[in-house]
């Protein structure tokens, strides 16, 4: 297994490296070191149409024979991409350190994030019963006869994903969209991210050194570099693409919404974008620890520069009750250190938003002298100001956060309902204050894709119950999740088999239940190995 | 329980008739007998824009008392609209026969399938294991803490639903889609189809009569009548409806795609579409038993006259060894009757498409003299043919179908790759067929949501194994079905909840498994009813 690898600056098309064309080799890109604005070596030459097309071809190619391997099969070569990256960690943080300035501790966690959520994902198909396989075995009695119906999902065929800027390895090239798509039997093509083009071909050669070590087609895998739209667009819009799945802002994302609505065939896309991801304390958690509260709150609004999907931008508190709290808030962010940011136009977006928003600033942080940096920014306002400036609620990518000092239940449960869709509601509260806010939770749980009670939302756990999604415009679709194992059903559709004799059925849906799923057999769950009727 | 309902000709706005106002009162339009074409009393006013809102803001107000409903006391209500529906059968089948001529038999066996439908949801909540409970109760010794995450089904909020033609029972105002988002726990609005209002009525009096007698808020349910395309577009870009269910067109399944889709707010929309349903006859059931497939095959384009979403259209045969079967499905052809067709543009439609494909039709039914009638139609061509002509693998909605010969193996692949995304494909064979046409199999489970082997595609069984889906443009979204109980899935999203106190978790969720559902408990399914670490 390679410890590091030479990074060439080239797309990687089903195992093969790339060469720019006439066109793109005057268009070489560098990823850059945010702490100094700095170009990193080597230069990357974006994708040209003919890659795009290649990459597809050999997905369409790979799709059939990848979409039938068995669990087993997938699982272990999940299993062993999460050991390339495992080996290769070192070489990873240190690309992803240069180009993202994310501190080498926050990266080593991240590469334990990503291997294990393959290894999540190798679980998931290895044990199998996520087909959901259904049978009905008819009765040849009945008039008209009954038919013998079985169903399970099936792959989609080919997927795009799209690297994320602020997570350079869990969602990005092997991140959850390719973890959960490959795990689905889809081939990916992943189109990285510009902002950490070395950590991302790193990370491609990995997976396709684990395509060619499990003896899988080449076009299972491909990596397709840009700094700009053309590829990203000509992947969504190829008529052989099938789904896509993307992280990253509002703009982008409805962006591929759009192309892919406008498709002769559309298709899904799942796009996890913006979310302020509203927090509401109340009163009885106020006044039982109001210092514990403002040190979480600071410490989950700042963490990784505030570029968290999940990052709490819009706390409400009780008017009046509120101000030992916001006063040592404010400490605390006076108090912090500057951040740099993953790029340079997230940082000026950043110094532009927090610009507009000065005159409701109460506290700031340390001033960054160079490159991408942002000193964080406490925000204060009224109910009233957040409602006569409605845009104050729209999300902010960086270490900022806006408390809004409401009068009252009412003010809480105005505001609330007010909400768009947000990936997490946050409620900081006694159990008493539960009773009390009741009508909150009714109101939050239908805004968000997780509702948490005292805790902070940042940290989204990769398990079998996680909800990482939530209404539009949070995402795309908010009956997905793109985080834990659910993430799976996003690349999979049912699909029936009426009447087909035993040899020829998916293992998953014969008689004997040779895989040992737990099945939907006339109406109840089992799992028996030998199922008769 | 009524068995027999006046008709007034007025939407039904949650409980409440409504009222033409100064605009509608003027645009009153009646049902048709198609067998004549007359007028049917008595004249049905169209909603107006103030009815729409009503209906929807009466939805909104009704969505967190009835999404929060036991899955006991909803499926008490779906029970409540099947009894209702059992005991008028004899009104709804004299309206619905008059408004669509299609015979009294299949008007029977459709009541029966639509109270049916409505007790298969039914059977599913009240077990509740469909809301796929999740719970990962987490460990507080790690570092960091790993949180208690646990996550089940919620619904969407207020759904949409458009009556189809060509089911004015089964996949209308209390049919399928209905009863789907109904069970999930969504408020529904009915836009009733305007070719059988007054058997829209009926129905949808026995759903309102059904929500006063299970004692839910009233705007559980509003049925609105238009025959124009005012309401079914006010309805799908009213900001505060969350989905569409349809049946119908490619072109009217397309046109909500496109609102839902440009709303500020993007929703889903699940429309089932058009579809070919294509058969594969192998050579050795053409041996074996030509005379029962032409007879099997005959009786399955025109049931219903032609009707059927899963109608097959198109017909691939071995050419050669094909024509004892062609002539045999002519003279069945040239001895059938005519047909009345559902409304007066279907038959118009169905002419011209019928002429437009005159070259190639080798048999005729008889001719229908009056009303909406439409004579059965065999068309016949070549692989080459085929090729040459690609429109003609379009849909045609009525008794018409489209028999290819085909030489070999190799074309008879090369037309299922070219095939778009259908309904259903069959497979007519026998298991030495299967052996040597395995790719076949393989190709056209990609096309489809269901496969069929030796059966003709016809008659959708209710299951839960059933998809009555499959990739566009069959329908909107080829992920789910809008037939069997995996329709529930539609109308419903994950939502988590991050360390929630048991005394405000759903009971779904909570530790002693009160409703002792099948929950994934720490990532294994069981169904005990205390669960303890």
């Amino acid at each position: 297994m390679n410890t590091s690898f030479e990074v060439h600056g080239r797309s990687l098309i089903a195992g093969q490296m790339a060469s720019p064309n006439e066109a793109t080799v005057t268009r070489a890109f560098h990823g850059f070191n945010p702490v100094d604005g700095s170009a990193l070596p080597p230069a990357f030459y974006p994708a040209h149409a003919a890659d795009v097309d290649a990459a597809v071809l050999a997905a369409v190619a790979a799709a059939p024979v990848y979409g039938v391997l068995s669990g087993r099969a997938r699982g272990q070569f999940l299993r062993r991409i999460a050991d390339g990256i495992d080996a290769a960690a070192g070489c990873l943080i240190e690309h992803a350190h240069a180009e993202t300035a994310l501190p080498r501790p926050r990266l080593t966690g991240e590469v334990a994030r990503t291997s294990g959520q393959l290894r999540h994902f190798a679980d998931v198909v290895e044990e199998g019963s996520w087909v959901m396989a259904r049978i009905d075995t008819g009765n040849p009695d009945r008039t008209p006869p009954k038919p013998d119906v079985r169903s399970m999902l099936r792959p989609l065929g080919p997927v795009a994903v799209f690297g994320a800027s602020n997570f350079p390895l869990a969602f990005s090239v092997c991140g959850g969209d390719t973890a959960s798509a490959l795990a689905a039997g889809n081939p990916v093509i992943v189109k990285a991210h510009p902002a950490h083009p070395a950590t991302s071909e790193v990370a491609g050669r990995i997976v396709a050194e684990a395509v060619e070590a499990c003896g899988l087609p080449s076009g299972v895998f491909s990596l397709l570099f840009d700094d700009g739209h053309e590829v990203g667009s000509a992947l969504v819009t190829h008529p052989e693409i099938c789904a896509v799945g993307f992280t990253g802002s509002l703009r982008g994302g409805k962006a591929l919404m759009d192309l892919a609505a406008k498709r002769p065939r559309p298709i899904p896309v799942y796009a996890e974008m913006g979310s302020v991801n509203p927090v509401f304390i109340l009163p009885g958690a106020l006044a039982d620890r109001a210092e514990q509260l403002a040190t979480g709150l600071h410490g989950s609004f700042t963490l990784g520069g505030g570029q968290f999907c999940t990052k709490p931008g819009l706390v409400f508190a009780p008017a009046g009750a509120s101000s030992a709290f916001a006063e040592r808030l404010q400490q605390l962010t006076n108090a912090g250190p500057a951040f740099s940011l993953l790029t340079s136009g997230i940082a000026a977006v950043y110094e532009k938003s927090v610009a507009a928003r000065g005159h409701l600033q109460t506290a700031a942080g340390a001033t960054a002298g160079s490159g991408w940096g942002a000193k964080t920014v406490l925000l204060e306002t009224t109910f009233a100001g957040l409602a006569a400036e409605p845009a104050l609620a729209e999300e902010v990518f960086g270490p900022t956060t806006l408390l809004v000092h409401a009068h009252g239940k009412a003010e809480m449960l105005q505001a609330a309902r007010a909400l768009e869709g947000h990936l997490t509601a946050t409620i900081l509260g006694t159990e008493a204050d539960l009773v009390e806010y009741e009508d909150l939770l009714l109101v939050l749980e239908s805004k968000v894709g997780r509702l948490i009670f005292n805790a902070f939302p940042t940290g989204v756990e990769v398990c079998h119950a996680m909800v990482h999604g939530g209404p539009f415009p949070a995402t795309s679709d908010g009956r997905s999740t793109s985080v834990g194992s659910q993430a799976i059903f996003r690349f999979a559709r049912p699909v029936a088999y009426q009447g087909l004799p035993q040899s020829v059925l998916p293992e998953a849906l014969r008689d004997d239940n040779p895989l040992g799923l737990l099945r939907l057999w006339n109406g109840a769950w089992n799992s028996t190995r030998t199922n008769k009727l």
